[in-house]
């Protein structure tokens, strides 16, 4: 009997819409995103999932999300509750939320033709992601980011995921959503830590794909510090635009090993483990960064001058650049990660490392001692100024 | 702030291929296969899950795995244990062996790069392709389909899932295989229910969109019934055809309403879980195109003369076209299965009805009365031949 050859594509977009008081009653953009929607025949849903931590900032969030649907989005049926879970990385490692999301989705009668809406930071987002991607094999899902991360990296990529036993984002899919809402005044409650920590993404897209962006950083570290409103806004507006860019241009589902936009990424997961989240993503990319620059330096591919550069901005916009577990166990468990993070991402082991500012190239080993040698520096380099060091 | 627009396709292929004696040191079918993804640089892996039911008639099989791939597929290294589920239904009921799998892909090193192959029947494929789906964001997938049903249908479609909360399949998601194998010889073993209960498929593929077919099965049911491997062969590779054809055409995540291969679905989702899965799958989808169709003779959509050829040959192969349970409750509990099949298709509610063989067409609702008055037929029907009854 003659072989079959099975072949399709399947085509995604989605908008990721720039905006302030997503739900005050004057704000038409959730409106009218939904008036594409309008149906004859059935009934769309939405039901909203809203990571604890955000609401706890917005008193009035829940009752803004209602009056919006009621006075606005007629043609949408909001979910009678509106559901909360609790933030951070504790949202992806109890399988508890992520049944509870998926009973929801049955309770609410939510369908493939209506909505999941996440409120949130990334961690809230990827756990909203993956429950609604598996739940009757998708529902649409609109993601409204909340913390600097998600508005600029997690939010607007493909990812969802949640943790399985131990290993950070085991199970999850690669599912776009079907918009993404970023609220600038949204990130006005974030504490310092998490303003900063997704600054990380930023810095890392920049350092491997474009030297202005970089630069650009560099002059307005002050005002990112300061919390200036505008600046994050185009910080932002350009990390978003870069990833997405990155996304559309390359392997969105990564059928293949490269993932230049996992640089500083295979130490930052394992750190994470080890500070069991204590150290949050985006801090734990800015070291990271820090690791693997030092190792491009040490191995003679990344000038000495860009690595001050790179650690001057971490260490101005108020990262830490070194963290006591990264030396554990003699460095091994630091290592352990390298091959946790190739068997996750799958194929030949291959880490984008550092040229030059603006400029990323791939790997594919990177050698123990060394390794160990970066850790010791880093560990030094925070009792001093970076310029002190070689 | 300007919004992002973000557009890319994701393009899946995939072969389905008929062989005999897959496993036996002289078939060249998978080791070729496989010899397409020799790389450098990695050893890909491949982690085998057997239904335990196919297993059972096939006592050489762990061996026969093992001395193939020792000696034919060098490249790729087999996981030292073969994993074994159940089979049937109950593998998709019990969470567990959700957990298992993916516990296996961690402890196995089995990484994006790797393979999980499934062997079995339709239920444990859609288990085994769940957890390959969703594990590390996905994990290349072969399925090897031992039943009718799934060589002809389910195994060389995109979907897989597993029931959650007494909701048939209400955890999934589209994910094609990067190959599917049809052995042949892997049928001889199946029970005679099982052996029927996928042709049941078959109808429902012929009756909507190949009328040539229908007449082939009505000209070939004694073969079929007396089990001749050629006569079958045909049947599952002509409807291995029109599914993958008809998903290339079409709409293959279902991002739509639409979904004309689910005819007779409806009513043979609620079947199955009313019957506690007693009633399998293809047995179900037999008695839902009868209620269906003698549903389409009642609103005077289709000739009571083509209702006659259908519920005939049904009858010749051995199907059951009725069951108690769709009277149950004053066939409430039957009609409860028209909401719930909306929900899990969502949007509008859209069912493929016949206007003569060959030829379905959709509608947007059924008739309570209707529905009551075709199981009504479908009782009485049972008890003469279908010739008697008007
Ligand atoms: N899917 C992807 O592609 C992808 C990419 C990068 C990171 N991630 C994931 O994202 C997660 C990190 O996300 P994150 O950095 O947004 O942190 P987070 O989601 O862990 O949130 C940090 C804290 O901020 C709180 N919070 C959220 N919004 C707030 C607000 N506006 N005001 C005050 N508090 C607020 C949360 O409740 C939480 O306590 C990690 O799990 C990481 O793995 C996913
Ligand atoms: N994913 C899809 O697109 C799709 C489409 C249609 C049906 N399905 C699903 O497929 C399932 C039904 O599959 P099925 O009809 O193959 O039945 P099944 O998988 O339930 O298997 C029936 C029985 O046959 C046994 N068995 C399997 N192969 C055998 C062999 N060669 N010899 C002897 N015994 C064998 C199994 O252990 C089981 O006990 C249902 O769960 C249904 O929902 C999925
Ligand atoms: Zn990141
Ligand atoms: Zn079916």
């Amino acid at each position: 009997m003659q072989t079959i050859h099975q072949r399709f594509q399947i085509e995604y977009q989605y908008s990721v819409f720039f905006t302030e008081n997503l739900f005050h009653q004057n704000n038409p953009l959730l409106k009218d995103f939904f008036s594409n929607y309008k149906d004859q025949g059935f009934q769309r849903k939405a039901l909203v999932v809203v990571d604890e931590g955000f609401a706890n900032h917005h008193p009035t969030l829940e009752q803004d999300i209602k009056s919006y649907f009621e006075s606005q989005v007629q043609d949408i049926a909001l979910a009678k509750d509106i559901i909360f879970v609790p933030g951070g990385e504790a949202s992806k490692n109890d399988p508890a939320l992520f049944e509870k999301l998926c009973k929801a989705v049955d309770i609410y009668g939510i369908d493939r033709h209506s909505f999941v809406v996440g409120i949130g930071g990334g961690a809230v987002l990827d756990l909203v992601g993956y429950a609604a991607a598996v739940s009757h094999r998708g529902i649409k899902l609109i993601r409204i980011p909340t913390t600097v991360l998600s508005q600029n990296d997690s939010g607007v990529g493909v990812k969802n995921g949640i943790n399985f036993h131990g290993k950070k984002n085991f199970l999850g899919t690669f599912a776009p959503a079907v918009a993404v809402f970023n609220d600038l005044t949204f990130l006005r409650s974030l504490e310092d830590r998490d303003w900063r920590g997704g600054i990380s993404e930023a810095i890392k897209v920049a350092l491997i794909k474009d030297a202005g962006f970089f630069t650009w950083m560099e002059e307005n570290a002050t005002k990112l510090v300061n919390r200036d409103e505008e600046a994050m806004a185009y910080l932002i507006h350009r990390c978003a635009e870069m990833h997405t860019d990155h996304i559309a241009g390359g392997d969105p589902f990564e059928f293949g090993s490269s993932r230049p936009l996992d640089f500083g990424h295979w130490a930052a997961h394992k750190l994470e483990y080890l500070t069991n989240f204590e150290v949050r993503h985006g801090e734990a990319v800015a070291i990271g960064i820090a690791l693997d620059c030092v190792y491009a330096v040490q191995i003679g591919m990344l000038a000495e001058s860009d690595l001050y550069r790179i650690l001057d901005l971490l260490t101005k916009l108020g990262f830490d650049l070194y963290h006591p577990k990264l030396a554990e166990n003699d460095k091994i468990n630091l290592r352990n990660g390298l091959q946790e993070f190739r068997e996750h991402l799958g194929g030949r082991l291959t880490i984008m490392l550092l040229e030059k500012i603006g400029k990323g190239v791939e790997v594919h080993e990177l050698d123990a001692d060394i390794i160990a040698k970066s850790v010791d520096y880093l560990e030094t380099a925070t009792l001093a100024t970076p310029e002190k060091i070689s």
